[in-house]
């Protein structure tokens, strides 16, 4: 049920080891997220501009279980774990994109909790989540 | 007791948010790893080439707690917690870096625990950490 | 009759001001020749471990007419403007990407010229462009 | 007479090809240029809440001579070439750090010309660069 986005690995993800890099999958993560977001209707900069705040990450945790290389298609999923008044927790995982003939689920390449939180745009004070934004993540 | 390495924000290590990127930190938490082994006097490039192995991180707690923005500099920490046969846990902190008169201590920015795990270079398969490498952290 | 492949920026291309960050251009336009290499059935990570070489960047000209921001889409192009033995250099522009209706071609936000060079992957000596990469290149 | 600062080589600033991937010079040279300005009192941030101005990169060439690797020590150089009422012409490059006994000038790695424009921080538009630090950047 969670939302899937395409992401390939260029040069500028991966390191001299000859892959991604560690910090990268949480670029990965946030522009699943961003896309998710998009699918519900919501995009950030208008959020920016209109609601006056925006999500910001409190925290990440990471597990990194197997290599991704150059030239890799992988799938980079968004689901709602937990929603807050003022926090979201999200569950994501990078995964090899499917391939042809796929007999099983590929295993993940790295899943990770990352946890945001709604913050006014000019203080980066925490506040409430608006409520038509909630809504649309919880009942999409 | 923990190794402190001085990092400066630039524009590349900031966003829209004006504030600097989530997954920035885990750069600069590398940087400073980087040079804490250096200080114990382990060079990963030289490391690859001559033991054949490097290290890789297998997961990545952080915890971003209050903004950093452009030209901020900070001290970024990295200290041993727990070390294994084949993995090394860090502790490390972003910390402002302490103005000329500093009566209390400065909350941190950001926080986290890493796991490194040493792998053959070849293979990426997991191996026992050299001993000498493993000496040298230990008993630095 | 140039290629032209589609970048959303996220939050990670972003600076504090507001806008994308000028290195992250170069990202682009290497993700737009890395696709329009694959277009040509030429992979970069199959080449270097078939044909032992890969491309490297010998020089760049960019020039950053108007500034993109988050959300923003593009299109970015990459056309093949000069081919030598060991050279090649690729004219690539950052669009707009076009609107529902557009009457009027979109101004470039930034364009560039790219010089990229064949290498021994081992020693990064120039060597001659395998023929049948220069033949897929001129005759697509 | 240029401006000189020691830049480090980490794993964040190569690529699977075992190198400095290109676009990171230009975060060099722009770390090199900010560090620049400091030295002459000019800071970004600042300038950017006291004059509502920023520079903003309007050109870049760069020439990448010789490869850079993991734990390799620079020195990035900021030269002031040209000054104009809203533009700056920067000559800049990435040399070897000096090793201990340097009987002759190291080779550049990477040479670049880039040229910044002052613009208003809100509208983004071209603006005369305040006095003050045109002043503080032609007579340091």
């Amino acid at each position: 049920m969670s939302f899937a986005f395409p992401i390939r690995v260029y040069w500028e993800d991966t390191d001299a080891g000859g892959i991604v890099f560690y910090a990268n999958y949480l670029k990965f993560f946030e522009r699943a997220r961003t896309e998710w977001l998009r699918s519900l209707g919501i995009g950030q900069q208008r959020l920016r501009e209109e609601a006056g705040g925006m999500f910001i990450v409190t925290s990440s945790e990471v597990q990194y279980l197997r290599p991704a290389r150059l030239d890799d298609q992988l799938l980079v999923t968004a689901e709602l774990a937990e929603a807050g008044r003022a926090r979201l927790t999200i569950a994501q995982r990078a995964l090899p994109a499917p391939a042809h003939r796929a007999d099983a689920p590929a295993a993940a390449l790295c899943t990770g909790t990352i946890r945001i939180g709604w913050v006014d745009a000019g203080t980066l004070r925490p506040a409430r989540i608006p409520s038509s934004i909630l809504q649309a993540i919880q009942h999409p």
